[in-house]
């Protein structure tokens, strides 16, 4: 039964996708339309499921309303007629935010892949994928005003809102990330301004604007808000340990490959802040493949493990104190529990 | 008299969009906001009004506004309290798009030089300016949003739908002009698809939207979105005229700089469709400085310049037929025909 709306979902949000950026599917412009779709993973080498990611934001916007919804009392006029479906577009217009930045994020780290497929810039060179990633972005916007099809004015102004602020704390984010490559002084006070915007900020709209299109009193709106924004910060630092100590089969990328890549992950800029052995050799230079294995012991012994470890075990805590605040009803509400269970890798 | 609601106008536009910019002003983003500032021609080097620009979208706007209020009744009472000061951030907005635009452009185009000054990428890497572009255009919707302040939620989401709209022409015409680099087929109907989107877009959302915000029945409104979108094809086609046969020192830029940058300006795609001796040369390869006087020459004689000044007072006559059937009031009238003949280079 749970599988089954959560799939409901999932095509709606999919249809929804192809319909806003169809926008662009004109006989003059039909090449740059197939940039986006190629990106969106539904058209060229590769394309199918795997290609298109697992559409979480949408996935957690449309469940967040249902899960709103549900427990409401349908007899009020105005909410009678509301279903999750109304908020589609919203969750679309999501999903495109994430994905306009992911093809300038590839053009900005130089990255020829993404999941398992060449990168737009590589395919058609970086001038046209700066534009693939602009057409998302404004796409992403008519989609959110589209609200006004079945939400007041107000509402909708307001959910645009809360995405372009989430928008530009991403771009903050992408800032620092980028600013941290030229800098050899960081210390753990700088990673929270920089994953807060690059994963935290999305996610937090998502359930925050999910809420708001619930039709959720302001104190479950902030409460929701506060799980997706707790979530992410959990997710990313568990994706950073991963990066360094996970299971290569588990992640599907080499083991340690964060170190590789001189990533300032949270265990690093523990270690950095410890300024003992790890810190040293960091500082030198690019750490090679043959080293990985002594320098993540290294870091490990100095407590960067375990500390992440504590600090991810205190997001996910506070995540799910908030969302048990939050209360979310029915279905949707088990499926929220299910999903960031699952995110945060826990068993139930 | 006209040269003072003018430069009130300025003065309010640029306070304005140094608010909306200052979004980004704070301890940890603070040189990320610098290039933001370096960009709107503020700070840096060369800093100050001829890096600015002249603002012309943003005081094109605003006298639309100013130029219907003054034709309304100002005793009904909902238009009581409405002046232009209240669509100043909608004027800002259109600004920042266009600077978004720009900085982007800079990249694709590999541009040294804006305004006499490095461009941002130049600057700081084409990754940080990626994201300088990205940060403006999300600037750009809050900026357009903030209208909720003096206006009903669904003239905001009704001018932020209509920004949206032609922001998605301008990357439509960003990537006709991208795509027309490799192909040697082009005819003259493919001139009008790229320009419409790449400089009469925004110019006629300028005159929309501020009409809209002048409360402007839909006549007038259409009347104005129609000049404003003539205004800026008849801008183009002289742009592209002055470009081949233009006057060095009254352009700033050096004459028939179009020919061997390779630009397909509006003569070139008449000369490549009749086919004739100039198409033959085009084909075969970059113009060198050298050349430019026998091409350009040639180009003349085959019909190219005729061609196109004919077409640039068609479009000329278009705009002015729709802005006198727009009919502007007061000052703010006058001044919008004064700058449009001056932007077209007429005499009264």
């Amino acid at each position: 039964m749970n599988q089954n709306i959560q799939q409901t979902m999932l095509t709606a949000i999919e249809d929804e996708l192809k319909r806003q950026v169809s926008r662009l599917d004109q006989p003059r412009t039909r090449p740059f339309y197939e940039m986006l779709s190629y990106h969106m993973g539904w058209v060229g080498e590769g394309a199918g499921p795997k290609a298109t990611g697992k559409r979480i934001r949408p996935l957690l916007t449309l469940l967040t309303t249902s899960s709103c919804l549900n427990g409401v009392d349908l007899r009020e006029e105005s909410l009678e007629k509301v279903n999750w479906l109304h908020a589609v577009c919203a969750a679309a217009s999501i999903e495109l935010i994430h994905n306009f930045s992911l093809v300038h994020d590839d053009i900005q780290d130089n990255s020829d892949l993404r999941r398992g497929r060449k990168t737009v810039w590589v395919h058609w060179g970086s001038p046209m994928a700066i534009n693939v990633g602009d057409a998302l972005f404004v796409i992403a916007n008519q989609s959110m005003l589209d609200l006004v099809r079945h939400y007041p004015a107000d509402i909708a102004v307001r959910a645009t809102n809360i995405l372009n602020e989430n928008c530009l704390r991403l771009t903050e984010g992408q800032y620092l990330d980028m600013s941290y490559e030229e800098r050899n002084d960081l210390v753990m006070n700088d990673y929270w301004p920089m994953v807060g915007g690059k994963t935290s900020s999305l996610l937090s709209a998502c359930t925050q604007i999910g809420a708001i299109l619930g039709y959720a009193k302001e104190e479950r709106v902030e409460a929701f808000r506060l799980f997706g924004y707790h979530l992410g910060l959990a997710f990313q630092v568990q994706d950073d340990i991963l990066g360094i100590w996970g299971n290569a089969e588990v992640t599907g990328k080499s083991s340690a490959s964060d170190l590789v890549e001189g990533k300032n992950s949270l265990p690093v800029l523990f270690g950095l802040e410890k300024n003992e052995r790890f810190a040293q050799r960091w500082r030198q230079g690019p750490i090679t493949e043959d080293e990985v294995a002594f320098v993540s012991a290294l870091l490990e012994e100095e407590g960067g493990k375990s500390y992440a470890e504590a600090l991810s075990k205190l997001e996910t805590d506070k995540a799910l104190r908030y969302l048990a605040q939050a209360n979310p009803q029915g279905e949707a509400g088990a499926i929220i529990l299910e999903l960031t269970n699952q995110l945060l890798k826990r068993k139930q």
